[in-house]
């Protein structure tokens, strides 16, 4: 796994947030926009002004400029405190639907990773290209999934398989898993798994809606 | 849009762990466990007993027994808090494979949602049957979209037809979108956006990963 190099005391809520405002600031920038306030961008975010200035007060430099900040320099910093420049190995289990969603539209490329592989067991997607990938039968021989030394995997298969295949992508040194089934994993220390059930978006947003 | 009916005190942080606690739970129930203790749902969500003690709060009756809560009261009462009995309606715009995958897989009958229509333009997609729901034409006639009273909307088109679905939404008295488009959307207060861009759960990713 390649190390981290960002700043690894950041605290997990602030992790967060920095990588929702990289993705604020680079549309900022696309937008042709030179310099933000840190009530520009809680407005945007959702937070406060004085969240966001606590937030970037974290980061090596932020380019202060007057009353606001230089988008370009933000978002170098953002990319540094994230680590951003470690080219991650990912591989993504299960091309359904789901999967073939996230190999077709992440953009793996621009945040330091790179799509190393796609599996899949059922014939009739084993061998399909996705996004210029041949997917791979994960059923018959595991080697192939270890000769990727994957980092981080998006497991996206039907929740029955969810244990099996997790223990499969530890053991070919899977770092972090991305679980989108329905089913909590157990995992090793050492290796972090991130629950995305897609119900529970809907069920926190039915919440934010109606409050 | 059918009222809150849950806790509408609690935080969103709050909101956020509930809502997985809650998905832990039922599997426990589905597991056969009748009673947990906070250090073992904590275990299971990652974080501490103490903070799952001060979420369990919150909630009007938790089923304690001994040293350890009632599953079955724990499910009910996170439900009532987070207002689940309310039939929100749900609608989908854009169905490509993302778009697919959510119609497909999210349970949201199990959650006091209901799936009640989806919307793409492309003319090979208009017409197909998801989920036995035909997919309308949002770009011809926005009645149709009207016509089914909407309260929440997962976006799924690309970037570009952001801001303009949204306002259609909008329009069709959407309060809450679930955006997983790559481009922020500017909304009018009393409308909440939550944005899933993809991406951003694989920065997270890695950068727990390599910590």
């Amino acid at each position: 796994m390649p190390k981290n190099n960002g700043n690894s005391d950041l605290a997990w809520p602030s992790v967060n947030r920095l990588s929702e405002y990289l993705l604020i600031l680079e549309q900022f920038e696309k937008d042709g926009i030179g310099t933000i306030s840190s009530s520009e961008l809680a407005e945007v975010y959702g937070n406060t002004a004085s969240q966001v200035r606590q937030d970037l007060f974290r980061l090596e430099e932020t380019g202060r400029v007057g009353s606001g900040y230089r988008v370009d320099v933000l978002t170098h910093m953002i990319r540094k405190a994230l680590g951003l420049e470690r080219k991650s190995r990912v591989v993504i289990v299960g091309c359904g639907k789901l999967g073939s969603a996230i190999a077709e539209h992440v953009p793996f490329e621009e945040y330091g990773m790179v799509l190393a592989g796609i599996f899949d067991i059922a014939p009739d997607i084993v061998g399909r290209k996705v996004r210029g990938i041949t997917v791979q039968d994960v059923s018959r021989d595991t080697s192939a999934l270890k000769d990727l030394s994957p980092d981080l995997a998006a497991l996206c298969v039907p929740p029955p398989a969810g244990q099996e295949t997790a223990d499969l992508l530890v053991e070919a040194g899977v770092k972090g898993i991305l679980n989108y089934t329905r089913k909590r994993l157990r995992v090793p220390r050492g290796v972090s798994v991130q629950d995305r059930q897609m119900i529970c978006a809907f069920i926190q947003l039915s919440f934010a809606a109606t409050k």
